[in-house]
């Protein structure tokens, strides 16, 4: 039995309960929601992940770190460093979305390595192989596309982005739309190379229970992939982005029905004004369902530096209700991101969502702020750094510039404001 | 006749007319709004900046870099290097905080190099001069308080920080308030050491018409200093600051009565989700004067990495309305900055700015987000990286890692979306 259908029937397992204390809440907190379908619980038990995480309404929101082989460069011993390096920097999660070398081998490599849950895109590995096999990606058989998602569940996969909401209707909307980047996913625009060449619907909407049929034995938890989402600030929040969330909520409501783990995937490149509606819009026409977002990048003009703009908008998407952040890296429209990029980019992502927990409310996180702010005014440096989302960084800073006295820092010196006050303070309480 | 009272006498100055070309406004427009006081101009003319910038309402977000010796660093060779360089990843105002060495000599160094208006904070420099001179800060005088702004304003400052709302009602609130982090503004504590040892009121306040009379003369901007922000998320939009604003408000009033250009300072620290109403009550308090943040930093929790939440607070703030983004650096909480630290300082606030100048509908800063995506979609790389916020990374980047077709990148390599719709498209137009 999947999460989702112990918890309709009451029954609480040992993965909602290690969920609950990380998360400091009840049992039956982390089982209604489940239940509910506001919580998923990724957690496929092939892989059976050390550090299983919930993600969804009431948690800190959780980080994920994308990794993977391209064509270009495709080594394993690179992608478990990837793996290790994010898990160490606090991913909670990781994707493998490798597309270059032997893709099956990198996976159970990871997969082998891999304390958090890890997801998917298993259309890329079917349009590989169609492409080795049958010369194109037109050539991938609908038989191949399910024997792929099968071959990745049974590896031990936890989660899986599906583009079952890239369809004929979303393409025709998509045709009658002015977008200036039309298709950026993956998924998706491979998805559309087959539906155009073969004139047929996506497979994964036609015969979306046969998927739900596979994920379901392994308790693969569906992440319903946003193929339509808008690749520029030009294209946000259009007519082709929401048709497609339309149907993305029709389908989690068959997951749910099913018995299947579901949460939505969303944009992409949005300016930072349309992000709360954005947010609303998915909640209320996905029923709650956990939100899985990649950014929003909230510019489209800063390359090298797009794990910022997505640090603006997944703050405030997360501040929002968005639940779930795919990091982005600085390399993101540039190149695969190298080691320091993956870290960097989890790091920073980190913070968005430590930012929009502290909004969102909860204690854990305004109680963190609250600690490293009394170190900080104490001029306690060491549990300053200990208790600095990355802690390596500010010490080695510290140290290359020696202040004279040791209790300041050599931006204030003599001057540093929380030492005149401690003078200050005592006058005023005379 | 300052900026102020000849744009109320319906007059239009050269620097309106340049301030105007730069934002594609009419001269019109901004004459109306600085005889509002929505509109600054910080314009010393015994500086002359070369570019000077219109700062307020209906404009594009403006950003500031902090420079400056300290005690422990004090070279003007460094200095001038980061004034370069700020400008050049573009700064458009620069303030100099020196605290060490000889800071009449490096302020003028700086002024004679400073294409852009220079904002210095005096009373850094009384007290500095009165520990030298006298022992102690409770040692300066009020004459030595005056001296220093009329010296400043003499070498061509173009705009001064005055912590004017420090006062004993609002030193009063913070003794009635539990704060974690009390003050964290250098000026606010050099001014609260000195009248709790003197037992005074701010002579910042108490004779604030001797303040404008110097200003005025010179047509120096007043940036109204919020000596009592936040500096950590507990401590945000409480009584104490709240209680200051107010005051701010009061005092904006009599500048621009005066036909003083004046602007007000806002935090700090604060959550995401107070953002927006700390926005609102700035332009309402202070009767829609250009509000000059720091940060907000969205989080105590990220030292090493606090232009990013700076660049998360700051963008929102901005969205909302918020003018001028004074950058932080990621040395902020450790170190005086490094010259890189100073470069990505500027380029993180400018990313900041330029997201929000997008949420506040300003035509010239979507039109750009336009012609990157554009480029982006053709993959036309050399024109993507020209027209990126920072230039120089970008390629850099692209260069470290080659791709095995020119038109890609290696993140995709041949499975790159763009790449594939183009043939998609191609179908799909049959």
């Amino acid at each position: 039995m999947t999460q989702l259908e112990q918890a309709k029937k009451n029954r609480i397992t040992p993965q909602m309960k290690k969920v609950a204390r990380n998360e400091g809440v009840s049992f039956e907190f982390i089982r209604e929601k489940l239940a509910e379908g506001k919580i998923v619980i990724p957690y496929n038990k092939i892989h059976s992940p050390k550090r299983p995480c919930g993600i969804g309404e009431g948690l800190t929101t959780k980080v994920n770190a994308n990794i993977g082989t391209s064509s270009d460069y495709s080594k394993i011993n690179e992608e478990l460093k990837k793996t290790k390096i994010s898990v160490l920097a606090g991913a909670h999660t990781v994707m493998d979305l490798s597309t270059g070398g032997n893709i099956s081998q990198v996976r159970r490599a990871i997969l082998r390595n891999c304390p958090v849950p890890l997801g998917t895109v298993p259309i890329y590995q079917s349009a590989i192989n169609a492409v080795k096999n049958n010369g194109s990606i037109a050539g991938m058989s609908e038989n191949d596309i399910f024997a792929t998602i099968e071959e990745q569940a049974k590896d031990g996969v936890d989660f899986f982005t599906l583009h079952c909401g890239v369809t004929l209707e979303s393409v025709a909307r998509l045709k009658n739309q002015e977008r200036i980047t039309d298709v950026v996913s993956r998924g998706g625009a491979i998805l559309i190379e087959w539906m155009s060449k073969n004139k047929k619907e996506n497979p994964l909407y036609e015969h979306f229970d046969r998927v739900l049929d596979i994920v379901k034995k392994y308790d693969v938890t569906i992440s319903l992939g946003d193929g339509m989402r808008p690749g520029s600030i030009a294209d946000a929040t259009d007519r082709t982005q929401i048709q497609e969330l339309i149907l993305l909520g029709e389908l989690a409501e068959r997951c749910r029905k099913k018995g299947v783990q579901v949460m939505i995937e969303g944009p992409g490149h949005m300016p930072l004004n349309q992000i709360q509606a954005n947010v609303l819009l998915q909640k209320r026409l996905c029923h709650g369902a956990p939100f899985y977002v990649l950014g929003p990048l909230v510019t489209d003009s800063a390359p090298g530096y797009d794990h910022i703009t997505a640090a603006i908008g997944g703050a405030q998407a997360a501040s929002y209700g968005a639940d779930f952040l795919c990091y982005v890296t600085r390399s993101e429209h540039l190149r695969l991101p190298t080691l320091e990029d993956v870290r960097e980019g989890v790091i920073t992502t980190r913070i968005a969502a430590h930012a929009a927990d502290i909004a969102k409310g909860i204690k854990k996180a305004i109680d963190h702020d609250a600690k490293i702010s009394t170190a900080r005014r104490k001029r306690n440096w060491r549990k300053q750094i200990e208790l600095a989302i990355d802690r390596e960084r500010p010490g080695k800073m510290r140290r290359k510039f020696k202040s004279s006295t040791k209790d300041v820092c050599t931006m204030c010196s003599e001057y540093c404001s929380m030492k005149l006050m401690d003078s200050a303070k005592r006058e005023l309480k005379k």
